[in-house]
C-alpha cells in the first residue's frame, strides 16, 4: 500500500510533519529510559518491568477530531466511550489487563452536562473492561479552544506477567493474520469525515447538515460514525492468556499499512489479502463524497479491519469461531520490514 | 479565609461551574471502584492497590493557561518540566515515589520545534524526578484549538507500600504546618494573569509588551510568571521515608484554602498564620495590576507557599533546618472540617 496524504493534508492534518515530530522527540524520551523500561519507542504503548515478574504497560491517547462530531451533534457520551475503549485496545497488544484509567477533559467554557455526559460514557466503557477510574482533570482553559470545542485524552495502565506479554517474538512465518472487524471508523480519519461533512469548512455541522447524507448511506450517517470504538479486550484477552493468539495489531492512525508491522519482530513481514473482505458502507461513502483514493482511504482509517491478530496455522479454525465475525486477511512473511 | 472568586471569573473561569460538574461526575467515577481503589475522590491523586504490599498512585493534569503565555513568550520548555514537577507533587502527596510519565500535546497545527522544545522540558523534569517518560501522544487537530495554541496535559504513574502510604491518619491536633516556598504562581492561575497582561484582551501578548511591566516589578516578570513550577520530590521524598513529614499537602488551584484540607483527616482542621510570610514581589505586582483583593489572591494563586507538611514538634527544628526556605505556617487543630 502507498502511502498518499494528499487529501488528509488538505483536511488539516499533515502526517509527515507528525513522523518529523516523532523523530525530535525520541532522543529526549530515551533519555528517561533505564532497565526498566522494556518497550521501543513507536509501540502501542511502553512497557515498564515493576519487578522481575510484573510488567506495568501504560498508553495516553485522545479521541481525536471526533469530538468536534460528536459535540456538533450532541452525542457525546459515545466519544467517552472511544477513548478508553481505544487505550484499552492498544495495551491489550502487549496482552496487558487493564486496572485503571484517568482521563483529561478541556474546554475554554466547561458546561457541566457535556462533561457528564463524556464521564458517563467513560466510566461505562471502565466498567466494561474491568478497569477503575482513578482520577483525572477537567480543566476550564479561556482562549485556548474554539468556542464550543472540547478535548478529551486518556491515560490506562494495565499489567501483565513478564513471561507472557505479547512482544513479537512468538510471532513466525507461516503465522495466519485474522481480522477482527471494526464498528466504523472508530477514532481516526475524522478530521477528513469533517471536512467533508462542511464542505471543506464551509457549512456548519448539525444533525440536520448530517442526516442530509442518510439516503446515500441507506441509513444513519450520525450513528455509522459515530458508532463508539470497538474494545477486542473480552473477546481477545482469553485468546492471548490460552496462547492461541501470539501477537496483536490494533488498527488506528496510519491504517494497516502502519499498524500491522508494529506487532511483527524484524525480519518478518505481512501480506493482506484485500479481496478478502469489502469496504463497509461508511468507508464507501467517506471515499465518494471525499474524493479520496483508495490508498489514501487504506493509510487514513481502518476500512472495517479495528484489530489483526497472529495464529499458528493449527489454531486457526477454532479461533476464528471463537471471535465472532473475524477472517482470516492473510500471512506472516520472511522478509518485508 | 472567604472564597471571592470574582476577579476569576472576569478572567473567564468559574470555580463554582467547576464544582458543579465534579458533583455531576462523582457517582459515574464511583461506579468503577472496586476494594482496589483505596482512596476517595477529591485527593490529590488516585491509589490502586496492586497487591497487599504495593500501591501504584496516578496523577493526571495539565499547565493549564500557564501554556498560552510560554507559546506568546515562545519559551516551551519550561510548561514541559511544570507539567512533570505538577504531577509529581501530586503523588507526592501519598509518599509515592515517582516510576513513570506519559504526556499529551494537541494542537490545530503541530510546529515540530515547539513541540520538541516542550518535550525537552517534560524529559528534563522526568530524569530529575527519576521517572521514565514511557509514552505519551502528539495529536494534530485542526479546528479545535486557537490559532497558535496548544494544550499540553501529564499523566504520572508511582509506587507506595501499602504500610508506609500517606492518607492523613498519621496526622495529629497540635503537628505543625511547615510551609515550603513555591518558586512562582507555578501552574495556576495563569487565566487572571493572561487578562491582566492583556488589558482583558485588549492587547496582544508579546516578548515586548510582557517586558513594559519589569520596571514595576523590579526584574523581568516573563521570568517570574514562567519560573518552572517546583518540586518538592527530592527535598521531601526522603523525609516520607524517614517518618518525619506525616503528610503533605501541594497548594495548587483553590490555594491554601483549598488545598491543606486535602491532607488531614476528618475531624482535624488548620490554623495558618498568614504573617509569617510577605507575598512575593510577582503576586503583589499581579494584585496589584489585576485589582484582585488579598483574599482571592490566597483563593486563585499559591501566594508564595508551593506546599505544606505536616511535622510533629519534636521534629519541627530538624524539618525546618533540613529543607532549604522552610518555616513554620501553622498549627493542625482539632474540628475543622
Amino acid at each position: 500500500m502507498t502511502t498518499s496524504s494528499d487529501a488528509y493534508r488538505r483536511a488539516g492534518v499533515d502526517i509527515e510533519s507528525g513522523n518529523l515530530t516523532a523523530r525530535m522527540i525520541r532522543s529526549a524520551v530515551e533519555s528517561t529510559h533505564g532497565p526498566e523500561v522494556l518497550t521501543r519507542s513507536g509501540l502501542f504503548s511502553g512497557a515498564y518491568a515493576l519487578d522481575d515478574h510484573r510488567v506495568l504497560v501504560a498508553s495516553a491517547d485522545s479521541v481525536g477530531t471526533k469530538v468536534r462530531l460528536a459535540a456538533a451533534l450532541g452525542r457525546n457520551s459515545s466519544v467517552g466511550i472511544d477513548l478508553v475503549n481505544h487505550c484499552a485496545n492498544d495495551i491489550l497488544t502487549t496482552g496487558a489487563t487493564p486496572i485503571f484509567f484517568l482521563d483529561y477533559f478541556a474546554s475554554s467554557r466547561l458546561v457541566p452536562e457535556v462533561v457528564a455526559e463524556v464521564m458517563e460514557g467513560v466510566a461505562a466503557a471502565c466498567r466494561e473492561a474491568g478497569c477503575a477510574l482513578l482520577g483525572g482533570e477537567t480543566a476550564e482553559l479561556p482562549g485556548l479552544y474554539a468556542p464550543g470545542e472540547y478535548d478529551l485524552a486518556g491515560f490506562i495502565v494495565g499489567v501483565v506477567e513478564r513471561d507472557r506479554m505479547l512482544d513479537g517474538t512468538r510471532v513466525r512465518a507461516g503465522d495466519a493474520l485474522v481480522a477482527l472487524p471494526s464498528s466504523g471508523p472508530h477514532t481516526n480519519g475524522f478530521s477528513l469525515v469533517n471536512r467533508i461533512l462542511t464542505d471543506g469548512g464551509e457549512r456548519e455541522l448539525t444533525p440536520e447538515s448530517v442526516a442530509e447524507h442518510d439516503r446515500e448511506l441507506g441509513g444513519s450517517l450520525a450513528d455509522a460514525l459515530l458508532a463508539p470504538h470497538r474494545s477486542y479486550v473480552r473477546e481477545l484477552l482469553p485468546l492471548v492468556h490460552d496462547g492461541r493468539v501470539k501477537g496483536v495489531a490494533h488498527i488506528t492512525g496510519g491504517g494497516i499499512s502502519d499498524n500491522l508491522p508494529r506487532m511483527l519482530p524484524e525480519g518478518l513481514g505481512a501480506v493482506v489479502d484485500t479481496s478478502t473482505w469489502e469496504l463497509p458502507p461508511v468507508f464507501r461513502w467517506i471515499q465518494e463524497l471525499g474524493g479520496v483514493s483508495r490508498a489514501e482511504m487504506f493509510h487514513v482509517f481502518n476500512v472495517g479491519v479495528g484489530a489483526i491478530v497472529a495464529v499458528s496455522p493449527e489454531d486457526v479454525e477454532g479461533v476464528v469461531r471463537d471471535l465472532g465475525g473475524a477472517w482470516v486477511i492473510g500471512e506472516v512473511v520472511s522478509g518485508g520490514q
